[in-house]
């Protein structure tokens, strides 16, 4: 007889994060798990002995196509780095009692680079001292930049949201334009890749002509070229929309969102913002243009907007949720699925198995080939590689008009007033 | 034989304000009018004589639903005052000029309070001069400030958008809630009127706490108060969520925003932000209480988000459009068209008309009664004004895994690389 199967969400929240948990949950019941526990708030969470049985909260089919349908973790997330094992033997020694006195024969750790380094580290230390335990990581995040597998489960959603709000803000932005200019700067997430700004290149179609300027943290930015450009295109149009990744920088390494704190604008409190980037650069452009000018960030809502995923996305997230249970209970250890891209034009993909050593840590950027020359667009290359990945919408269940989620502590029709 | 109507669309745009213009579209075809033409950019626009046919861009019933799913002003929008006619009567003989050039017999303009300023001129002015045309207001905007009607087209898919993003948000912050609290603070537009703040409190159903605070312009914000309700909250949650309106103000009549902006954290030029109070708000209850905080704006978005209208509010819209070109084929001039609630459960709405003198430049606040004692919520009344406003879904129109919108520079198939 099998024994249980834990699971456990870290990092940053995407809009389908729980389709993985989902699939985690319905192959491990499949294949004949006793039990599937899942971590309150990752490791961290798990190292005080918080945890569930996820049977109390699915209980039913609908109830596994809500958990799909359920935007940030269900299970609750964190950042927290294990140690490196010589460094502090203890904690493993924890995690590892805890894993026996719960009859856990599968780890699973849904994630970015840093869960995919536990992963690393939890199998690592099980290889040393024998333990039965397989542990295997799946990935997750908006931002696209786990390295082997062809994207993250994730991105496709954040994506199509960014896409759809861009087209959504230049048509708000084109109502106001006769006989006044406007620039619009929209602040996209992405720390040092660039693949989610990219992505506002998919609001370019034949109803829209999409973000004139798109800035990565790949490509250096250029202060005096950038109010260049933006004055050249007033030329030929009355609004111009730029989107920028939080993270781009200066040549010599400053964020620009560093340097409005830094040089006039920091906040009424003197604190690093990490975000202001469009606000900065906003100001900035109606200060040496007079131009009316407008910043606009999507800030958590990119991660969080499940009432418009991607239909490609939630079934992929869902599909490598499963094949990290296939792995283990067909008996692979220190791994993470991957998804192989089989083709672009028909879209197909394929799931795969990899070392994590091979994975852990690194940090796969947007190639500088698929970035213009001048470093303000993407190239036709980039768009074919994210188009695919947005396509496909699920109906979000609307219950009194609002999409519903399935959540721990939902309240009951008795015992709540509508 | 009957003549043409002409049809303009003034002020802030809405998801839906398309679908009023798709109304009066449908019903002056449908009534014998000959053509339809649509002032570009308002009145002003239409001083420049800028306009369109309409039936170049509508040219079938899957181009007419188009229309009613694409947010912001399909024929552009502007911000113009008429003069008082004894002011300039110069600018009313122009437009009267171009009425008879055109052959115009009804004039449509979709608005707010200033659009019905714009009837009322001219309407007064026909009269004044015995001119034949009719004119007829039809409401919009998001903000719901209207006098007479019940509520405005616009407000329900604006509410249904950020009651569902609240959502989206306070299910993103409760993820990372793991020893260590966090405040968010979600920033509504609404200058004067909190009803589209107030909206927040849709999010709160049986998966869903809601936010847990709700700042309305219509009562004077007092910082320390807030600080210290944030403070007593902290001790019982982890996570604390609050709405503000971007019009809060303090009891001397600041602005929260311009604090910022005047004592400590003006942008990087000194100009003035009609923007951020959250952020204020953020950084101030950082400083006080060394917790983590988070600030989002909405921004355009919330007027923009067609792809989430309330099914509602599109249809109500569409009626409003229709209805304003049967009050003017009927005979009525200076009127607008308003929706009458004939009950709330359930929910029954009527179309009414109603002299525009008595409504325009009047602004309608929420009731201090559907607002708590302590100014830091809204009432159960509150709620189920707004509730059946914000039910239903339109799909949108999907095209590559976005939202497809009809715009006036559409371009072909054969000449845009998909």
């Amino acid at each position: 007889m099998k024994g249980n199967v834990l699971v456990g969400q870290s990092g940053g929240p995407t809009a389908v994060i729980n389709s993985s948990l989902a699939g985690v949950f319905k192959t491990a019941k499949e294949r004949g798990y006793q039990k599937v526990y899942g971590m309150r708030f990752g490791i961290q969470g798990f190292l005080d002995e918080q945890y569930v049985d996820l049977s109390d909260y699915i209980r039913n089919e609908l109830e596994l196509e809500l958990l799909k349908r359920t935007p940030s973790a269900f299970l609750g997330t964190c950042r927290y780095k294990l140690p490196e094992i010589h460094e502090d033997k203890e904690v493993f020694d924890k995690v590892f009692a805890l894993l026996d006195k719960l009859d856990i024969e599968v780890f699973i750790y849904i994630g970015g680079n840093d869960s995919m380094d536990t992963i690393r580290k939890l199998s690592d230390y099980a290889l040393l001292t024998g333990a039965k335990q397989r542990f295997v990581g799946c990935p997750k995040t908006i931002d696209n930049d786990l390295a082997i597998t062809d994207h993250t489960p994730g991105f496709g959603s954040a994506a199509k949201y960014i896409a759809a709000s861009t087209k959504e803000v230049i048509r708000d932005a084109l109502g106001f334009s006769y006989k006044k200019k406007n620039v619009n700067i929209i602040e996209i997430m992405g720390r040092n890749a660039g693949w989610l700004v990219g992505a506002t290149a998919l609001a370019r179609q034949e109803d829209c002509d999409g973000p004139d300027l798109i800035y990565l943290p790949e490509v250096s930015f250029d202060i005096e070229a950038f109010v260049e450009r933006v004055t050249g295109l007033l030329e030929k149009k009355d609004v111009i929309v730029a989107a920028v990744s939080e993270g781009i920088r200066t040549a010599d390494g400053a964020y620009v969102c560093e340097l409005a704190d830094g040089a006039h604008s920091k906040d009424a409190f003197g604190h690093i913002q990490m975000t202001g980037t469009a606000s900065y650069l906003a100001g900035l452009v109606h200060e040496r243009l007079g131009i009316k000018t407008r910043a606009v960030e999507l800030s958590t809502l990119q991660r969080a907007a499940a009432h418009l995923a991607s239909r490609v996305d939630v079934d992929e997230a869902f599909a490598v949720g499963g094949a990290t249970v296939k792995a283990a209970d067909e008996g692979s250890s220190g791994v993470m699925v991957v998804i192989d891209r089989v083709s672009d034009d028909p879209y197909q993909s394929a799931i795969g198995v990899y070392d994590v050593h091979r994975i852990a840590n690194g940090e796969k950027l947007v190639p500088r080939s698929w970035i213009n020359a001048a470093g303000d667009y993407v190239t036709d290359e980039f768009v074919s590689y994210v188009k695919p990945l947005i396509q496909g919408h699920y109906n979000p269940m609307m219950v009194a008009g609002l999409p519903r989620h399935l959540v721990m502590n939902q309240k009951n029709y008795s015992d709540y007033q509508i």
